[in-house]
């Protein structure tokens, strides 16, 4: 072993002490509106059932979560044919019962349903822990990261919808990430199919309005003629392809178009009401209607949400929609929800590449007392106690080290003062103190220094 | 599935808003201490390589390894004979590269190898998270939990192991908890067996010595003499059942008994040095030398220390020491480290048994504003989001539901105050305020409700 230097599994990380005072910044930004909107703390547990977990994220995803192998004897239940067989599947499903969440929202559905008879609904919670996905790493993809979630549970109003836009306007104005945020209602999405005979086809329909800008009309109708669109759908549908204009244009379009769906109509309708209730407020960041924004299409039946920042190309930093039914898949059908999930790491990389983290973020430690041995360590020690219970952030360099090495480790510690105190200032009871900063050196009573300090945390 | 309760793996837990509440206290409480002390945040993924984990906890530890299946043809490596053996230990070696940390220290020491070249040591971490056990769960004992580690890792100062006993001090106060702080050092251990001729037998000993209390000298004579140690052994050791005094009496016997010992006499210097340091100090609890203390012998080679609460009979809450050689296992030998880790949830239930949570600790709504209907809402959420802005955390009811579900909800959800603003309250620009613990009502206007309520926050 010696000599080998070890590792982390692929596609998860370490953080360092610079990188994680900047993670909790983002953390405590995002928790903070979530607070000031109301929502209260919840935590699920890292492993769920697999029962818990299986069917709720597309046969894709089942492949993609992480099993936990059963413990002491796992194969005592296994039989002998299955074992000869070899088939993985199978046999994942006899020797792991439990797996590690893979979103936040499922174990949330499920939280809601276990604890139903606990809960007064309607209910806000938010939640931010890790999550896990036996993903192929790539840049800004891990196999473990953090999603930072709100959702409200148990009510149909659209002022929901309306809150979560503010939020997501909020926490973006307070990070300094300019965004746009793309509306969508999965409504209006099944209209559009339902006008078309095409209900089937929803997914395939929304890729392909999605590639206009990117490959173009002509392209796009030679996809849709492959997946199976007729002629006449095709053709029903070329006016999409033409329309340009802006969210009330879009609407008045749209509305048109879909007359004949009831789903349509009313999505159209959400859209508008939702609209109406922002327009109360002050926005610092574009909202714009994208009927290509098809997120979430297995448990979306409302507003579907995306957010991207306009600094950089990193696809999407939140996202977010209603559903009328997540735990109608634990027994609990009925129950309206509407939520959102901000991307931790990905805003984290947009504020990285930008250079956009204030610089007042570093929670370092303020000053240093160099160490000149054991009497003068007993002399400082209660001064170094007395500067703490004031908030301040100090340490004595534990070893009686060169000044220079004890210097240089403040230094690359980023402490803002070092505090000499050896026989001199013993003496006479003062503090020598120098500004790592500016380099000035002043001779200073304690009192003074905590006093200086102080109103400095 | 309909109807079946889902449910959470056993030895899990969730955290509704109030547990969580109380969590984010206790997790602050320390946190905020390991700031002021200097440690800076550091965190780890959950997974880590088998190899880094395994032999590291023991051969019970490893059983309670939690291990990771590979992800798709996880059987494609096993060969045939080892599938038809059916042995559990040799399977998990193949089909499993990856487990769930078991602690934070080990993690810790592969980081620092890991990262060598990027840290100045010596190096002041804290570590705030998760780690799981498959361990039979019962009463306090869950198989994932917390823990708050904080470690020194580069410097053999003994100002280390003071400083960290000045933070369980400081964080036991900060919490309400008293506790007694025990101490003692491994080469104090090595000392007394060395002494008797029993260096082979340190567990033993240590494990007899521990239950004079409980069962008596005589039972404590069988057991040695059972376990294999002489009746000249087992008269040598005779007095230490009878010795009875204070920290420094305690001290001053050991040093007579040890004599011979290099390193038990290297052992008693120590902590001779730790406590002078500490009197420099004051301190609110107390600290008490018990040479019966014997955790993490596997590790440990100075220091030992932990922590009982007084008032609640629990086992022990926070526990640490020093050990000289963690890094080595990884290839990077020499470098010593000491350490202390809080057992967040322990300390919890300490608190819950003892009704010891602040009052103060609610991270609750302030207000909630009656939801009328759309125009009442239209007119509410500029409002709403004037108090948000100042840092009031504020609802509007989303439903428009009859008032007495939504003062219902308020109460439920501990909220302070109720706002009613229906047809008058628009006309007049005011807001009929409720305060739900008083009951009292007043009108007042937008602006006194923000000045009132911002008092508050």
């Amino acid at each position: 072993m010696a000599g080998n230097k070890p590792s982390i599994p692929r596609g998860t990380r370490d953080f360092n002490p610079t990188e994680m005072v900047r993670r909790n910044y983002i953390f405590e930004t995002i928790r903070k509106v979530f607070i000031n909107y109301g929502f209260l703390p919840v935590e699920t547990p890292a492993m769920e059932n697999l029962d818990t977990l299986l069917g709720k994220y597309g046969e894709e995803g089942d492949k993609l979560l992480y099993r936990i192998l059963n413990s002491g004897d796992f194969l005592s239940g296994v039989n002998e044919e299955d074992l000869e067989e070899r088939n993985p599947v199978k046999l994942a499903g006899q020797i792991c019962d439990r797996g590690l969440r893979y979103d936040l929202t499922v174990p949330f559905a499920r939280y809601v349903v276990q604890h139903r008879n606990e809960i007064t609904f309607p209910f806000k919670r938010y939640q931010v822990q890790p999550v896990w996905r036996a993903d192929r790493p790539q840049k800004g993809r891990y196999r473990e990261f953090y999603q930072c979630d709100a959702d409200i549970i148990g009510s149909d109003s659209l002022i929901n919808e309306a809150e979560f836009i503010a939020i997501i306007d909020t926490v973006f104005r307070n990070l300094s990430i300019p965004v746009l945020i793309k509306l969508n209602n999965r409504k209006i999405l099944s209209g559009i199919a339902e006008i078309l005979g095409a209900s089937d086809k929803i997914t395939q329909l929304t890729v392909a309005i999605d590639k206009i800008d990117k490959i173009g009309k002509e392209k796009v109708k030679e996809e849709l003629t492959e997946k199976g669109f007729t002629s006449e759908q095709v053709e029903k549908i070329e006016p999409f392809f033409e329309f340009r204009g802006n969210t009330k244009e879009k609407l008045n379009f749209l509305e048109e178009f879909i007359k004949d769906s009831d789903t349509g109509k009313k999505g159209i309708d959400e859209i508008r009401e939702t609209l109406k209730l922002l327009n109360t407020l002050t926005f610092t960041n574009e909202i714009e209607l994208d009927i290509s924004l098809a997120r979430g299409l297995n448990y979306y039946t409302g507003a579907i949400i995306e957010v991207k920042a306009l600094n950089a190309d990193i696809g999407s930093i939140c996202g977010g929609g209603r559903y009328d039914d997540l735990t109608g898949i634990f027994g609990l059908p009925g129950v309206s929800g509407v939520g959102i999930s901000f991307g931790a790491d990905r805003i984290y990389d947009v504020l990285d590449q930008t250079d956009s983290f204030p610089g007042t973020i570093r929670e370092n430690v303020k000053i240093m007392f160099v160490n000149f041995g054991q009497k003068e360590t007993e002399y400082i020690l209660p001064l170094l106690i007395k500067l703490r219970e004031n908030s301040i952030n100090s340490v004595l360099y534990p070893d009686t080290a060169k000044m220079k090495k004890q210097f240089s480790w403040a230094d690359t510690n980023n402490i803002s003062y070092v505090a000499i105190i050896g026989e001199e200032e013993m003496k006479n009871e003062l503090v020598t103190l120098k500004d790592m900063v500016s380099g000035e050196q002043v001779s200073i009573t304690p009192e003074a220094l905590i006093k200086k300090l102080t109103h400095q945390a």
